[in-house]
Formats: structure tokens, sequence, C-alpha cells
């Protein structure tokens, strides 16, 4: 049996093509609002909260831009105006329509702020409050948990990115679609895939952990987890998983580790996936090349993209056990409890 | 038996003390060198990166500056410049000693910031590379989980948020050692305690949550029940936790809601409240006033202080509870596993 959340897994090679070919045309419009900012504030809740992870490192390492996270409560709560001048706002939201997330996106604005929509809404009231509006083509998305709205936003924030004058080769994006395609295959194809499954369907919980520009996907990754095999999973940075919770590491909690497969935190992920195993508990890779591998109990295969657009192909192989560890435990991954497709927060 | 964890929780109103007594003094330092910049970055890990989530919010709901959270690896392993004039850095380690957090700082300085530590550890490294350091009086700390260190720390940030000009009364500082010394008692002397302690003894894990100037709050306490007692602690913001995980929320996962006894979130975590419990899941409540207390099943007293001095005091009950807790599932609360008390990441 087959999910609509698998269906939507393997649309995103076209949906990543189609948004990638829409969008690579405005990074002179980006360029040019960008222009009058020097920084960039992101605005955005859960799975587009793990889009503006990857974003704000993306930005911060690729143009040198300071690039943070808002807190929308400050808007739509405490109704306080800040000084935004000199700030690029980054509003994510896939339907576009998250009151929640609009409020904070126009309030910013007013506090001089100028605005960028990054939304698989075209004519959403996001999409509308925007100078500039990112708008995906994913399609519709019918399953609850997002998968091909979720890349695409990687990708319209990749081209951000670009607008924002990222030292990166264009061709870096262009090469995602193929290799998404090639991933899913990769995946299925995996002895590891079952092999993880399996071993995350017997514990309460696991760790996901990922460093700079792959922390958005543990993030990620940990959420999908949580919202459709109603697992314990805690996404945590490298640094933050030293820091402290590596003592919930053991043998009833794995960790997984997702790392591109090069790049300066490549190097930190193997030696905290040696670290778990060291300490009794398995460590599964997601990505990370043959140095992961080797440190881990199983891993997943990686995309052959450089650490910059890594991100959109890493997601991947953490979709695809999501939807087969639901299946394990008996859950039906396109409606996990408690969840709604649009969400409103005030 | 008691544990030196305990002792220490005591110490709290004379540590108090004594750090605001030397602190407040200095908000005209913080005033001179915060009048050269714009919004507030900080610089933090761990128990400490809970902290400035407190900075965070207090900072933008009390001064209208924008305040935000750096992301060290940016400075340590990709070892980007980014450009941070108008930017107050203000990095936190209860230390001094963490070399990722001093490295930052430096960084944050080269980049153009004007720069501050809080540090437990005067004549530290981290105190010596600011131009102003607010040194917290704490004492020395022998337990692994920080108590003394964290509570002083939250003093040492609502003096900055005075120095930045907040619509505050000094006065609402000052009443906190005495408020955390009944809190103690309140806390020790409530039947809730044991209830709570007995609850999650008996389940896998818990998701903790908070909003707004409580979110740091929530986020300490999950981080002390996943270091001191191995259980899956979930710390979600009150909109995170409605976008997706409260699928996770269940009769084995209950919910510790933390709110301060007045302010803008304490509605909506109300409302958290009763549906947490209308999904039969229980709710457990820190603080909250009475409201909270009549949504939830079982509350622990929160103090008699304003929001933006409330977690000084809402940690307390949350500290007591994963110190019995830990002695009630046979650890010891004083040197959990897998912990060292300065912590190394790079």
């Amino acid at each position: 049996m087959t999910s609509l959340m698998r269906a939507e897994i393997g649309e995103q090679p076209d949906a990543l093509r189609r948004t990638i070919d829409a969008l690579l045309p405005r990074t002179a419009d980006l360029a040019a609002l960008a222009g009058e900012t020097r920084q960039v504030l992101f605005i955005a809740r859960g799975s587009s909260d793990n889009a503006a992870v990857y974003g704000r490192y993306l930005v911060e390492s690729h143009t040198g831009r300071l690039a943070t996270l808002a807190a929308p409560s400050i808007a739509t709560t405490y109704k306080r105006r800040l000084d935004l001048s000199g700030v690029l706002a980054v509003a994510i939201s896939q339907s576009g329509k998250t009151e929640e997330i609009v409020e904070t996106l126009d309030w910013a604005r007013d506090c001089g702020a100028r605005t960028v929509a990054v939304t698989n809404g075209a004519g959403s009231p996001l999409a509308e409050a925007a100078e500039v509006a990112l708008i995906t083509l994913a399609g519709d998305e019918i399953a609850v948990p997002a998968t091909k709205t979720y890349t695409t936003q990687l990708a319209a924030l990749a081209v951000l990115g670009l607008g924002l004058g990222a030292e990166a080769a264009e061709d870096d994006l262009r090469r995602v679609p193929d290799e998404v395609a090639r991933m899913i295959e990769l995946t299925e194809a995996s002895p590891a895939l079952e092999e993880i499954v399996e071993a995350l369907a017997k514990v309460p919980g696991t760790v996901v952990s990922g460093r700079g520009i792959a922390f958005g996907t543990a993030l990620e990754l940990a959420l999908k987890i949580k919202e459709a095999c109603y697992l314990h999973a805690m996404g945590l940075s490298y640094a933050d998983l030293l820091h402290g919770p590596i003592a919930v590491v053991d043998e009833q909690t794995p960790a997984l580790l997702v790392a591109a497969d090069s790049g300066p935190t490549l190097a930190g992920t193997v030696a905290l996936a040696r670290r778990v195993e060291s300490a009794g508990a398995r460590a599964f890779g997601v990505g990370g090349g043959a140095d992961l591998a080797a440190a881990c109990s199983a891993t997943l295969p990686g995309p052959a993209l450089p650490e910059w657009t890594a991100p959109l192909g890493l997601i991947v192989p953490g979709q695809l056990l999501v939807e087969n560890l639901a299946r394990r435990l008996g859950i039906d991954p396109d409606v996990p409890r408690g969840l709604n497709k649009v969400t409103q927060t005030d």
C-alpha cells in the first residue's frame, strides 16, 4: 500500500524544477530590494521555521549578512514596535494564510523593514503583503506532513541567497531536481532504510542532529518523526547535543546524524557519530559520504551536491524514512492525529 | 538524603541579592555602550542559551530593540565575517571559559559589534574579552545542573534590560531574592510537587511549553529534565506546539506549562492547558495564577512578580521538580552521566 505522502515525495523533482525555473529570474528583484538593507530577519513557524534555519545559515555563511529568526509573539501578542530599518524581512508560509505570519510581516513593514514572502499560495494574503513574493510551484499538497512544499521553500531560499550575492554557482541549484530523483531511487534501494526503520520502531525516541547549513534538515526530520510517527524526537545542533543532552543518548535512544558530503561541519558530525557509538548508543547517518558511513551503524545515502544546496536533497531520505516508519507503526502518514493542513496560531 | 543541587537551589536568594546589588549600578555603563548600537545579538549555549531567550524577549518587548540569537558556528566553523556594526553582542557563559563562546565574542568585536559578557567567572577569558562584563556572584556551583548560575544570569539580563531603557521598575528586580526564598518554601509545601513527580516518573517523556518572556523558562526546564532525569523532554513555544507536535501529547506524554501570573501570553497558555486536557493528556502548570491552576491537573506555585522578572522565580519550582524527580528515578542529580561542568564545543 502506498500513501499520498509517498506520492508527493515522488513529485518533488518536477516541483523543484518548476520552482527553480520560475524563481531564478527573480534574483535581480531580490538584489534591488536587499540593496537597501543590511540584514535578514526570517518569520516562520513549523516546517517553514526549519526552512528559515537553512536560510539563515546560508545567508550568513555565503553572503556575509547577519540573518536571524524573528519572535512573532512580539508582533502579535506583545504588539510592540521595533526599529527594523535596514532589515529585509522574509516570511515563509506554505499556505500563505497563517494569520500570525501575515500579521508579523505587516508589522515588520510598519517597523521599517523591506519585505519578501516565500509561499506556495499564489494570491494568498502573505503573497499580497510582500514587496517581492517568491511563489513556489509545488502544486497542491494533500498529505499533512509537508514534503514538496518544504523542499520548494528551500529552493526559494537558495534563490534568495543568490539574490543577496551568495558566492555560489547557480548550476548547483539547477542540478537539484535530478539529484532528488536519484535520491529517491537510491534510498528505496538501500538496505539501510529497512534497518533504520526497524531500529526506530523499537525505541521510544531519538535525537536528530546536524550542524550549520544542515541543522535545519535535522530540525525538519525531527519534526516529521514527532508529527507522523509520534516518537520523541529532539532536533539538536551538534554543539547543543554535546552541551548537555548527550546524556539522553543510550541503547534505547539512537541518534540520527545529518550532514552534507563536504563542508566545514562534516568532520564534527563524524566525530559526534563516533562519540555516540562509543557511548553504547547507535548512530544512524543521513548523507555525510564515506566518512560518516564508516562511523555509523547504518547510513542513508546523501545527495551529490555541494553543502549549500545539499539540504534540498538531504531531507529526501529522511522523508522516506518517516513515511516507512509511520506505516511500520500502523500510522497513516497522510493524516496524523492532531494536525490540520493550514495551522492558525495567534 | 539531600543533594548538592538542592543546597545550591537554596543558595539562590543570597546569590541573587549579591548579584543584583553589584550589577544595578552598571546600568549607566550599559546605557553608554548601547547608545552606539541599535540591536542586540546574544551568544550562548546550553542553559546560557535559555537565559538568552529570556533576554531576547525582554529586550524586544520592553525596550523596542531587535534582539536575536547568534549562530556561533558562523564564527567558529565557517569562519565567516558579518557586518555587525550597530550590534551590541552579549555573550553568556557560566564559567566564562567555553572557548566557542569566547571565540564568537572576539569575532563579533572584529565584525564591528560592541561587546558585553555575562559570566560567573570573574577574570575569565570571556570577562576579559568584553567591553562591559556583568559578573554574576553566584559563588561556586558544584552540582552539574546549573541552578544559581542560571538565575543570576537572568538577573544580569534584567539589569541589561534596564540599562537599555526597559519600561520597568527597578524594584521588581529588587524583590526577586525574597520571592525566590518564598518560592522554595511554597513549592516544597505543595502537594502538587509529589503528584507531578509521581506522574513524570511513570512516563517516557514530556513536553514543556511557555510563551514570550516565559519561553526561556520552558526551554530551561526541558533541558534540566533531559540532563538530570533522562526523560525525553521537548521545550516548545506555545505556537510551535500547536503547529504540529501537539500530536505527541497523549496519556503517556503530559505537558508542563509555564507562565507568569500576568501578561499578554497568559490567556494563550491557559487555552493550551485546556486543549491538552481535552485531548486526553494531562497538563501540569508552573505559575500562571488561578486561571492556569483551574485548567491543569496539578500546578506548582509561581512567584508574585510581574511578567518581566517572573522567570527569575518561575524556574525555581522547576528546579525542585527536577531534583526530586531525579532522586525518585534513582539518579544522583549532582552528577548525571555524560556531562562535565565546563563544556567545550568547537
